[in-house]
């Protein structure tokens, strides 16, 4: 089985699936292919082809299946090993990771175009608008619900680590990243999510990356750099 | 079971699980809650936190459990109803649907932005730019994917009707109401959906509604109109 995903610094819908897999144990090959210099990259494209007809990260192919998108790739993962918790096992508590999981999935635009993934890089705290604001608002409140409903078992969501944790992983980071104010929950969550083995070994390989995508950085001040060796300027030109 | 919609007219998410329901002889109650003057409306939020707290529709209620998203309640419908086919039954074929499902589910947003679902009314063909293009391009391109490795049983995507159908029920909608040119394969496809039990019941019920929604309609000339008594000037104001 293999997952193809882009760079681990930028790459927050390749983060979902590859969580689940390490979180749960499951064996995979990884095959990690940069991203070009614009999203749209023919090269890229052609690269990513030679292993899913779909052209998308993330893909996972299975044998003769590929499947692609995070949230159908965890579907699938779901399905084919139902002797792991991936969703949890509780049906109206899997119900809601669902929702929630949907929700995240097509929604939230506001707080993902103006704060994309970025491991690299902390920023000082500013005033990111209305839209992001309620963003926010929004997630913090998913969780702080999940948290208060089903979350007594452990430090997750639903209590131990299941597919919803991975499905917040990436706007996880970016409460970090743009040292977004939290209530304690959310703050206790995010924490906790960061603190998962499988995301110190993601993140540890984002650090090592020699990339950097331009479209990704904010123009504004960095507060602090994990990768003090690669500057952005040299590394964008 | 309760689902909770809006407008048949113009609430393309509310429609999706909507026609899973109907198509499979799912019995539920309907509850449709119109749109207010404006897509954040406090009034409208009110009234649909009445019956799910996650204050969105579409929502199924089923007893205590509350699901919401297009893409979860599906699933939880599937999931539920295992003695139905909502899903396809083959494993690679229901990695497929599950995939087109989920970019459909997060994607297209071009396509989406310029082209509200609105089924009052045809608009001529015109250009609408490169991206929107780019957009159909793809929805064609997998619509033609699916019905050549799996389509032989049948009109639909996968044979049968599926969950998939339901979720790219909207996009054929907007084909229609654009006037959008396509190649043989997907204009039959577009023809088979909208030629179903459940979306015509849908479609009729949509003609018989008094509202009008001004944000998805657009200032441009109309070549059919399927609600003649109802002005769009007049309701607009």
């Amino acid at each position: 089985m293999k997952l193809i995903i882009a760079n681990k610094t930028h790459s927050s819908w390749s983060l979902r699936p590859w969580l689940v897999l390490k979180q749960f144990g499951i064996p995979f090959e990884e095959v990690l292919i940069p991203f070009g210099p614009t999203m749209d990259d023919p090269g890229w494209k052609r690269a990513v082809a030679d292993y899913t007809p779909a052209r998308k990260v993330p893909s996972l192919v299975d044998g003769a299946i590929a499947v692609w998108d995070s949230l159908a790739i965890i579907e699938y993962i779901a399905e084919t090993h139902p002797e792991l918790p991936i969703w949890p096992r509780d049906k109206t508590a899997r119900a809601l990771a669902r929702s929630i999981s949907a929700e995240m999935h097509s929604g939230f635009t506001a707080l993902r175009g103006a704060c994309p993934m970025n491991l690299a890089w902390v920023h000082p705290a500013r005033d990111r608008g209305e839209a992001v604001a309620a963003d926010i608002a929004r997630i913090t409140e998913i969780w702080r619900d999940a948290r208060q409903r089903f979350g007594a078992g452990g430090d997750f969501l639903f209590g131990e680590f299941s597919a919803a944790d991975a499905i917040f992983a990436p706007v996880a980071t970016r409460f970090t990243t743009y040292s977004i104010a939290l209530d304690p929950v959310s703050a206790a969550y995010v924490e906790a999510v960061q603190g998962t083995a499988g995301f110190q070994a993601w993140r540890e390989a984002a650090l090592a990356e020699p990339w950097v995508v331009a479209v990704d950085e904010l123009d504004e001040p960095v507060l602090t750099d994990f990768r003090p060796n690669l500057s952005r300027s040299r590394a964008q030109t």
